[in-house]
């Protein structure tokens, strides 16, 4: 799956900013490829580019109209449908992170197949992936892993790929997630593979490569996550890592959508250097990423030079301080790699 | 899904014994269920149970034409489609292991719509499952672990559930495989469900039951399979395994289709209390079952004499000598379960 860039952002009639927060991460992270916003009367969610229609957003180039939206109830609203057939015979691409299917709606696929347009669900996939072979394969690796969900993995691989290639790095973020397929153009979102299948899949997201080279991989969930642990230990043995970045919210106290309490970043380090000996007996920590918006900034760096010195790592908020310590210690461990 | 009994099995004109492995295992453990078997010209394999024409097995009681096996490439061959629409005709349900989907056949579908038959594809589910969320469930839970990929998992498990309730013991059979699904005549195959809901199939398959009651759930891979671990995890998460068996070939020297080298049942035993801990702390193993095929009897004995004296369990070939060994020490560890 390659999607054509670049976008133009269709937001629908959401109710409210955190519907559309997939849409937001991709403006984020590729404003270059966000020229401008379709909004439905109603919507209440404002990505601060402009509003074009359809022709306006043909003539500056787009390619794709990205529905990075979750709709309610999992069926797709009629009129979102008008406006995304009207796309199609526009010449537009679509590209979608809904659960239903978009040629599941035959008015969509009747348009797509007629104008001869792709349509993209990030959410499945038909690619057949291979069984992990567990094979070394040439290229560095770099995985986030963390003590919880949703503690900033994205965001630390995608400040890490600025980061390296603004010092002449050779570095490539490599998504697992919906937004993160979105982000990078191409991928495959971990939740639309069936299980037998996700080392596999990682080999295929994270193929061989030159030596110097690193694939900056996604993680997912979290070793200790009672609902997602096969999905981190897959995606480890996948990626063949050779350095980790464990990264942590300080304000969690329960693991997202369960009881059970927050492993420490120490148990994190330790079981994945356990487990990921399986594929790469040579991985390694090189820095921990903390997510510290809820902290003041004195108390952010007080917490970070802490964490810092009790596990002889870069600690830093990729966000909020930047990744420089990361890569020095990435350089510093892998020299080879260094531009 | 609950698949209607008995089966009529359906062989077609597949060219050797193993692309009918689905079917031998269904007639091995529900011999009772297999009441006779349709074989086209040029079938090379023989289930050993009567040939009878679609009128005859309808009379004879079967409710659902079972394809339990193997077919080239993946596409239904044409002279089947006519044999599975035939038998819709004629009033049976139709379950099929093939990777393609029955439904996905407009001959198949309009003839099943018409009769108001249903369809079973075992390798794919309809089914929405939840996250997993390791919070424990009333019940008791035994889960078959692996040195390895197909080793026996199935058969100890299936072999327990038989002894258990042989002695009058509470206990069900979990398949999670497609032959599991077909001898269960319910369930899910793990291969079917996408990573991010293992656990929660898991939790599904084996839910909440009387505290007298042992589910015997299928494992899948093992821990230390670098293409599967991912799955045996959210196994062993969803599980919340009160007890396990160890499962080994002794005659494998790689893992299958790689290059890893096995592990030893110490390191099994050790990684599955170290991982299971999560959602049950008490977990713990109950014993060791080994195919013993390739050896002869009294090497067979002294093997099992020799794993058990060294891991303090009892070791035992459930097809070739039974198990009153390991039903033994499940009652003595969980008195509570006895009969």
């Amino acid at each position: 799956m390659q999607i054509e860039t670049p976008y133009l952002m269709f937001l629908g009639d959401v109710p409210d900013r955190l519907a559309a927060k997939t849409a937001y991460g991709i403006v984020d992270w590729r404003p270059e490829w966000c020229i401008g916003q379709i909004r439905l009367p109603g919507c209440a969610a404002d990505l601060g580019i402009p509003d074009l229609t359809l022709d306006e957003a043909l003539a500056k180039g787009c390619r794709t109209m990205v529905i990075g939206v979750a709709n309610a109830g999992g069926v797709l609203p009629e009129h979102w449908v008008a406006e995304i057939v009207a796309a199609l015979e526009a010449g537009f691409d679509v590209a979608s992170g809904l659960h239903a299917r978009l040629g599941a709606v035959p008015a969509i696929a009747e348009a797509a197949a007629r104008r001869g347009r792709a349509l993209h669900d990030v959410r499945h996939t038909d690619e057949t992936f291979a069984t992990g072979k567990g094979t070394k394969r040439p290229g560095r690796r770099l995985l986030a892993v963390g003590t919880d969900c949703s503690v900033g993995k994205k965001y630390t691989v995608l400040a890490l790929e600025k980061g390296m290639r603004a010092r002449g790095m050779d570095a490539d973020f490599r998504a697992t997630g919906q937004t993160g397929v979105f982000i990078s153009g191409r991928g495959v979102a971990i939740d639309a593979v069936v299980a037998d299948f996700i080392s596999g899949a990682v080999e295929w997201i994270a193929p061989a490569a030159d030596p110097k080279h690193w694939d900056l991989i996604e993680g997912q969930g979290s070793l200790y996550h009672p609902s997602f642990a096969g999905v981190s230990l897959g995606l480890l043995h996948g990626a063949q890592a050779d350095a980790f970045v464990v990264c942590h919210e300080p304000s969690r106290t329960t693991m997202r959508g369960v009881q059970h309490p927050l492993p420490s970043i120490r148990q994190v380090i330790d079981l994945t250097i356990q487990l990921g000996s399986l594929t790469n007996p040579g991985i390694r920590p090189t820095g921990i990423a903390v997510n510290t918006q809820a902290l003041e900034e004195d108390t952010a760096r007080s917490l970070l030079d802490k964490l810092g010195a009790e596990y002889g790592l870069p600690a830093t908020d990729p966000v909020r301080f930047g990744v420089d310590g990361l890569v020095d210690r990435l350089i510093a461990e892998f020299p080879e790699t260094a531009p």
